[in-house]
């Protein structure tokens, strides 16, 4: 047995073929859940966890575990993340952690280690869940919050049947997953946001997640003539909409609590120049770590949208799309990764994940955290998505040193 | 010779008519200009002033006009609308000013009396200006405002070319309009608004027609992850939009100079509830009907576009999409409409006009003013417009009057 070490350029090279995988004839890259061109990347992933000798198990929902069988009956331990992408994606988001996952595991596996449990990388089918909703699906199947034949039968924005899409790539499975409970959970992902690069930080020791809420507005007024209806008179739905959105973005931003809110999408009708809107349709995205302060939000929404509809005589609907509470990580997993980073002299902090992740939803049943490495301006979903190769090799160099901790060697 | 008088059954009986001409399946009203539906609208009207015995002539524009000609070089009386619709329309707008005329001119030939000049009845092209931009075409070509051969080479909505459409449906007439400079115009029309009803008034003596600005803003900030994203690093495109709006509604609302002010169509990109909008585009309507304060509102508007650029780092365009100045009616046609109302014991007021009509375009080279009657609930370009039938009635006996006092009989 020598010291295991992680071959930085075969995980670069990894993460540069997976993300050429899925490009159409402008370049763009895009790997929806079930999709042909998931299917390809899928089909790399398993070729790759096959030649590391892993056993690859497929569940009923699709999430692929690479498993590393001791002779222990010990819980495993479970590091991954998810390959499927948003349109257009950039090439970090996700397959990052299932690589260095693998990485890993390879890793380990060439010093000759003996680990004292099972050792597992999962790729989470449909976390992104542009195509099919929830996001976070496999995960969420994994964790028993969403029966499998509920998520089996979810219709996509293309009128597919995630069942029949799973079954038409050869992602069906047809048992449920290899083991309910893992030992412990660990995720490396990009953070997709700039606090690490704003702080010059190497590594995020993610302590918590934040609660997201997601809730559609639609707030009804009266249409009428923009020229002739005196303003006193007017019940502009679109003027409410207005309103709450810069409400929500103003009370955030004065909030020093972590609050973030975003109004993303809007739709009035009749959506003509010279007429007053007589409906304005907006999504809200508020987000704290901390499930009372969350809960303030929505009632501080709840009221102004209460005082704006008795002003403006406008009435209001709301949608509730998402709810999930912020999590807390496991603290001596958390530790761990700080520990980790230190040992290896990279700056490190913990912080709080504003984007949700597979971690959330194995973290209701099992201990787990998050290892985030910079995202190079913030930006993710979008091409330009970026992380510099020595921070990709950092991050793994932390996961790999977490897991050997965790697993005993 | 007898008194003229207005055969008010059969208005109204036209009005209902032309008002069933165009329905849908589902019973919704459409004559866009040039369509099908358009040219059985014209054809019925056309039948009704061949039957008057009126000379009918088309001009190169689609423009229709109904003359009864005298043994005068005089200019003649103009009197008219229009008889193109919006989408799923009310029967009133436009139709009632035509049939009105063609009923004035009815009403004086039954009386037997012989006009010092001629009189001419108008249905101008394509006032609504959904089909083809910009509105109020007919009148604006008619009064030298727009070439004809701009006006017919315009592509619709539907891809269609105007000048190609009027061939179709039989209406490119072959030469310009029959006489270039009315002694005078006159248009009588709902009012569109709710000020006669609000105020309990029969009858409206225009003598002014707000200044209009169109202007399509379009924001440009930086889409992010809505999660991720602290709010001080934020640059969204949405939010500084909803500050526009919400300013232009309350600069407008606060203000007593009788300014109106509508964000009535909005869109953002990419639009998805958990991104910050990096582009959020939207239209301001901007009314008022003197120009200097038009012209303060619009360079409140500019200032706070400023302001709000450089406070949320994001930038901005504008695109002028329309802009007329107001109008001022012709002061001797406005007082003769008052005491026309006066002296048949209707209760009337001076008033501006909110919307725009073809009153607008041939004053730029005659004489003119508008008669206005109460719309229920100031509602307009809607299956719910309506007029009471008494009202319409009032109304078209104030133009006989004006008209007869005009033509001097």
């Amino acid at each position: 047995m020598k010291n295991p070490e992680i071959n930085a350029a075969r995980l670069l090279d990894r993460i540069q073929q997976l993300g050429a995988i899925g490009r159409d004839a402008e370049g763009r890259l895009t790997r929806l859940a079930a999709s042909d061109a998931d299917m390809a990347g899928r089909d790399q992933l398993v070729a790759w966890l096959e030649a590391v000798g892993l056993e690859v198990a497929i569940d009923r929902i699709g999430n692929i575990f690479g498993i590393w069988r001791t002779d222990t009956d010990a819980n495993p331990l479970l590091i991954g993340s998810h390959i499927d992408t948003v349109i257009d994606a950039g090439i970090y988001d996700g397959c990052y952690g299932v690589l260095a996952g693998l990485e890993v595991l390879a890793a380990l596996k060439e010093a000759g280690v003996a680990p004292a449990r099972p050792i597992a990388v999962a790729a989470f089918t449909n976390e992104e869940g542009v195509r099919y909703t929830p996001d976070m699906m496999g995960s969420l199947v994994y964790a028993g919050g969403l029966s499998v034949e509920d998520a089996l039968a979810r219709v996509g924005i293309d009128g597919t049947v995630l069942g029949d899409e799973l079954r038409r790539i050869g992602y069906a499975g047809a048992r449920d997953a290899p083991f309910a409970t893992p030992h412990a959970y660990v995720e490396l992902h990009v953070e997709q946001g700039p606090v690490l690069e704003h702080k010059n930080l190497a590594i995020g020791a993610v302590e918590t997640l934040q609660g997201i809420s997601w809730q559609r507005i639609t707030v009804q007024g009266v249409a009428n003539h923009a020229g002739t209806t005196p303003m006193a008179l007017r019940r502009d739905a679109g003027y409410a909409a207005a309103k709450v959105a810069a409400f929500v973005h103003e009370r955030a931003k004065a909030n020093t609590s972590g609050s973030v809110a975003t109004v993303g999408s809007i739709a009035f009708e009749p959506n003509a120049i010279n007429v007053i809107p007589s409906r304005a349709s907006f999504t809200v995205d508020l987000r704290n770590p901390d499930e009372a302060r969350l809960r303030q939000d929505e009632a501080a929404l709840q009221a102004f949208l209460d005082e704006i509809a008795a002003r403006e005589n406008v009435t209001y609907t709301v949608e509730r799309l998402v709810r999930f509470e912020p999590v807390t990580f496991d603290k001596q997993i958390v530790a761990l990764i700080d520990e980790a980073a230190a040992a290896r002299g990279l700056s490190v902090r913990r912080m709080t994940s504003g984007a949700g992740h597979d971690a959330q939803m194995v973290a209701r049943i099992a201990p787990a955290a998050m290892i985030f490495v910079p995202s190079k301006d913030g930006i993710s979903h979008n091409p330009r998505e970026y992380t510099a190769d020595a921070a990709l090799v950092d991050g793994a160099n932390v996961l790999l040193d977490v897991v050997t901790r965790l697993v005993g060697i």
